[in-house]
């Protein structure tokens, strides 16, 4: 296929690099700052520009912008009848009706930097279009570089965006609070990656709420009191691991019933 | 060295496996139900008791009982100068001192199942004595069947444990919430592990503080909103999500300070 490439960030330049490697042809880089565009046309040889009305003709439209310019970006494309995504987790494809009759999303599920390459083979793309030839092609597309494609609608997609936020950027700000409690009592990190790791294996072929271990779910109280009594100066910390272990109750007498 | 187990569950097990395996003696299973102790002094060719007053001579005596009886069953060994040790992450080793004058701690960081063999060479062990004796003695054991030894004092190995709920106990509760959300709407988990799998193998090279990614951290508080408008009807999850977020939002202003 045809394809050109809006933004020149992170996804842009993963998936710019994935489609050249799987084949396709990168017409153009369209980026409103040359820098970090031109450099992307370079490397995927395809033309750069930083002006609407020099856009090119292509088959699809990968609009990987930031959430909040998505809607500004779309109203500039006049592209008719050619295919045009977004690659956001949790905006509308309507946010594109304004560029063409043919939208979709085609939303990359992992975490992108530029300086590392993904390998796509396994990352979760998720697809959606406004109309059904448009939903075949943007399938086709998503598995000419991933073995993980799924169609999806929007409300599947957002719960997705949120669960993600759970099992990703909550779980790691998890580690993090973990890490400073290690490191301020002069202790290393690395003595619990053993354990993390090896709990994050068995999630291989055990659902985590089978996995669930600790004071919470045995309700243990006492151990709970120790270390709220220890936690004791840290607001923050004890709210979260109040909330948590609520939580983790709740879980378990609910599946109890 | 000859060991003596007291209790026959999955720590116990475990142990009695991997010391016999470094080729130390197991000289005695001390179990107060008979079934799994015997079953245990089986398989590694020691003798069984359930009575503590035929208890035999060892060099080491590992108590890996529950919490709540670590106590009551001190009470109940004689052990005179023998090493005694609990394998309690949250207890103090002084609930030991009845039975012995060189008492410690031997804590194997890491989670256990009967039916499913630890290989102890990664996993961390913590070792305490109320002497350098028996630290030394402890930590020459540890040794044995770990390359990972680490000597603690009582206030690192509870801050240690309270660390390890956060990053194993609470991280696996948020896998679960994931998981229910995503089934929920038709989904299945594995749609994020590739996100999970990648997000811990950065941990390898970098600080979880510097893998922060998300919303949150981003400060979009138009996804914030979006996303709790989403999970409007689960008060529990909203609560999850708020205190989660409000702590990301402190710890990345800390961080800019």
């Amino acid at each position: 296929m045809k394809i050109s490439i809006i933004g020149a960030g992170n996804v842009a330049t993963n998936l710019a690099l994935a489609f050249k490697k799987a084949g396709h042809e990168i017409v153009q880089i369209y980026n409103r700052s040359d820098d970090a565009g031109k450099e992307l046309a370079r490397t995927v040889a395809a033309t750069f520009t930083s002006d609407a009305s020099e856009i090119l003709d292509a088959d699809v439209y990968i609009l990987a912008v930031k959430d909040d310019v998505i809607a500004e970006i779309a109203e500039q494309l006049k592209l008719h009848y050619k295919i045009v995504v977004h690659t956001s987790g949790t905006n509308s494809k309507d946010l594109l009706a304004t560029s063409s009759s043919n939208f979709g999303i085609f939303y990359p599920l992992q975490t992108m930097k530029k300086n590392s390459k993904v390998d796509f083979k396994n990352v979760p793309i998720l697809v959606e279009g406004n109309n059904q030839a448009t939903v075949l092609k943007l399938e086709a597309l998503a598995k000419t570089i991933s073995q993980n494609v799924h169609r999806v609608d929007e409300e599947q997609r957002k719960w997705i965006h949120v669960a993600a936020v759970f099992a990703n950027n909550f779980t790691n700000h998890l580690y993090t609070v973990s890490e400073s409690i290690l490191l301020g009592h002069g202790l290393p990190f690395d003595i619990l990656k053993p354990l993390i790791y090896r709990s994050i294996e068995n999630m291989q072929h055990n659902s985590p709420a089978e996995l669930q271990t600790g004071p919470a779910v045995r309700g243990d109280m006492q151990t709970i009191e120790k270390h709220l009594m220890l936690l004791g100066d840290d607001a923050r910390l004890k709210k979260i691991y109040e909330i948590l272990t609520q939580s983790i109750i709740a879980t378990a007498t609910q599946n109890h019933k």
